[in-house]
């Protein structure tokens, strides 16, 4: 989901009157960032507190390419990494993820062996429908094992959109939530559903009630979920002892614009880029009782600093044997404090641009290959801003190209090398990089291994269900990242 | 001002707590138009509820140019328009406008001869400074006189963006709003203030207050400014008798940009531009008492609508003599009804575009010519739409370009010219289109004839200033509108 998508965000025909409501009640933080302009890197970044290029979700194959978690991908969450869930449970909380896990999908990166107590959900995209041969479909887990296969037992009906999961997802949260009340153990929920990745999908009664097609559809159940499960909290009476966060794991796809792709309002570009579109998202944060509503944050956010507060939330330190990149937000949530932090943005272990303040310098520009490009893979459509968006990847890194985001969001008006803004900003930022590129080291990287054998072809839980399939030979290769 | 300026409708920085708030005490309009993609012509609709190649203010010097009335402009509104204040007095409103008339600045074009009671402003935009040989400096009137000007009697200070103008008018419109109150008769404020115009100038306890550079300064003291206003109506308890709304001329200048220049969001283009970004503008009424806080609709509205509105709120009926455009908006914002009516996009006498619903049909396409373009005039700065956002003007009168908006705000995806959708709407539009055209009975044109002779030398009033200047020869030739 993009930045633009929600209305209090500036979605021009305002569909998200839940997430809206939230804001109201909540804060709205609109400087937050992802890790990673995809899914993978992102999601294994919120929940370790690193930059992938450390927590090793990057590959090294080709120069400055997203890589991510395909079901024939060799690697995942690596076991030296800690997890957010892995930590809460000394502080006795109960885990749950429901929806996409996207770590890694083979035994050793089940997301029960790293820190989570229950899961319902699939371990990759719900790409598909396959035929099983060359591709087996995606299973959904519950808990240690399969429960069924998208599209086989989980319909997604790709003529009409239609899919019920959304509701199924909800349920399970809902559900979730009852019992940890009932038991009054202290749980963390990651509510991390798919719905407006492609193929985008939605539930019937959501069916064709968005002026914005079907990616608007599963925006207004999302919306609608959203709102169901702060009311489930409401009602339960334990909403003021539940810290709520809402965000997303990167910019809208605007490849998939406009049938299943979303909007990244003001911003450039979408998914796969580091400009504003690829990394800058909606978050929301929902905490009545502690803060009133209405609150409007400057504080520049990231997804790892989700885990870095929740430790915080929950009375733990994070770990201190390592690097860890999220910083505690609660400052800047209870006191309304301004923490001075930067955000870097990588494209495998590129750092291809960073934020200070409200100046954005790009050391590396790129939104993808001319061969790509010709071919229709265009994830900045209708923008093109000479030098910026460009389709060789362009090494800024002696004079890097800087934008005041402020003044300019779009990315579109570089500023004069020979200002004496750019002189004194510049000095400023590169002290910033290179302090950041001294304690640097780099993870090994988990995304370089591909292989047909491993994918999902026979889920722990399988035979039970008869749903076991014969892999092909092993065939370890390296993986093909485009862009 | 830009759709995308205020917070409400999605500036990145959300710096206008005002406008926010007045929305969320009032009624949003998401889909609100202007009559044209600048001032002059969308002014005079506004204030006839007509379109600009009804009333006259267009140009046939050239094909589908826009035109406005500089300071050597000849014509103006004509006296066979009624405009909004002569109408409402009738009903006896006493009316008075603030700030750029910009309907003529000739003596038979005066606002007080137009149904005006009292003025507070200037005829044209406030550009300068001048040296008085050349170009005389832009008067400052009271009513019937001059009473100094621009740069000379009212400052502005290019240097700093300084200038304490919107304060004046702001104390204007107070002043007159209480003189109304304390005599108990209804009035007509016309608070057409011109800070975000270039050049952009803000009152120094606004200067550097925005992340947006000196037009968010001047964004935020015009928010700060309705805030005083809406306050004012509510102190002096007149504020459910009071029907006020906020709208803007045209889209944000882009040209302008980053340092002068607006952002029309995630819209095309901007002004000069009869894509979104040139047309579509924010929209607010306010109207306690009589509507619910935090509505949002989605009817399609234009600044006309605002002359049949205010005669429908005075109980008084358009005139029947002559085609009006405007329609009454009070069945969208009483009942919530949606009317069906279709919005015309004019550039000159020429119907560029029209919106259908949710889908806008592009008849001809142009942005500017290669010649300007090439000397860096860019109204579409970093977007760019293959086949349309052209630098050619592009004649596709016999198979429109066609966007859905509400999947596509920023058009970027022309629907298939093959597709069943195409088929069945443009069937529909068309037919909308030849209505249009078989009542279309065009003004006689007034932006057709500039000359320097005309100029603001020697006002009314300037005899009394010592400020009167002699005026060059009479030299009439046809006004240049290169775009």
């Amino acid at each position: 989901m993009g930045w633009g998508d929600l209305g209090v965000f500036g979605e021009p025909s305002k569909e998200t009157p839940n997430l809206d409501q939230m804001a109201a009640e909540g804060m709205l933080f609109l400087d937050f960032y992802t890790a990673n302009p995809l899914c993978s890197p992102s999601r294994a970044a919120l929940l370790t507190g690193r930059l992938p290029v450390r927590n090793g979700f990057y590959t090294t194959n080709a120069h400055a390419r997203n890589a991510y978690t395909p079901q024939d991908i060799a690697g995942g969450i690596p076991d030296s990494e800690l997890l957010l869930p892995e930590l809460l449970k000394k502080a006795g909380y109960i885990n749950k993820i429901i929806g996409k896990w996207h770590l890694g999908h083979r035994p050793q990166f089940h997301p029960l062996r790293h820190g989570f107590d229950e899961w319902f959900g699939s371990p990759n995209c719900h790409f598909g429908p396959f035929d099983n041969r060359a591709f087996p479909n995606i299973p959904v887990y519950r808990d240690w094992e399969m429960i069924g296969r998208y599209y086989e037992d989980f319909k997604i009906d790709l003529k009409t959109g239609e899919a019920n999961l959304t509701q199924i997802y909800l349920q399970e949260a809902l559900d979730f939530i009852s019992k940890q009340q009932a038991s009054q153990q202290p749980f963390f929920l990651y509510w991390a559903i798919d719905a407006t990745h492609t193929p985008v999908y939605a539930s019937k009664h959501f069916l064709g009630t968005s002026q914005r097609g079907l990616y608007g559809d599963a925006v207004r159940e999302i919306d609608d979920s959203v709102g169901k499960i702060l009311e489930h909290l409401q009602k339960l009476g334990i909403s003021e002892n539940t810290f709520v966060f809402f965000t997303s794991d990167n910019g809208a796809a605007l490849i998939s614009a406009p049938q299943q792709g979303g909007s990244n309002g003001p911003f450039l570009c979408g998914k796969q880029t580091t400009f504003e579109g690829g990394m800058r998202t909606p978050a929301i944060l929902w905490w009545p009782g502690h803060i009133p509503g209405g609150w409007v944050s400057h504080q520049l956010g990231s997804v790892m600093d989700l885990f870095t507060t929740s430790l915080s939330l929950a009375g733990l330190q994070p770990p201190t044997d390592r690097q860890i990149d999220g910083i505690d937000l609660l400052p800047a949530i209870l006191q309304g404090k301004l923490i001075d932090r930067p955000i870097f943005y990588y494209r495998g272990n590129e750092m291809m641009a960073v934020r200070v303040g409200l100046y954005k310098a790009h050391y590396w520009t790129w939104s993808n290959s001319w061969e790509e490009y010709n071919q229709g893979v265009d994830f900045c459509p209708g923008q093109n801003v000479s030098g910026v968006t460009t389709h060789t990847q362009e090494d800024h890194t002696t004079l890097p190209l800087l934008f005041h985001l402020g003044m300019d969001p779009g990315e579109k008006y570089p500023l004069s090398f020979a200002s004496a803004e750019y002189q004194r900003v510049m000095q400023q930022i590169h002290f910033v990089v290179q302090q950041h590129r001294a304690t640097m080291v780099p993870g090994e990287p988990q995304l370089n291994v591909c292989d047909k054998a491993i994918m999902n072809w026979s889920p722990p839980g399988c035979e039970k269900l008869g749903k076991c399939l014969t892999p092909p030979k092993p065939d370890p290769k390296k993986c093909f990242w485009p862009h």
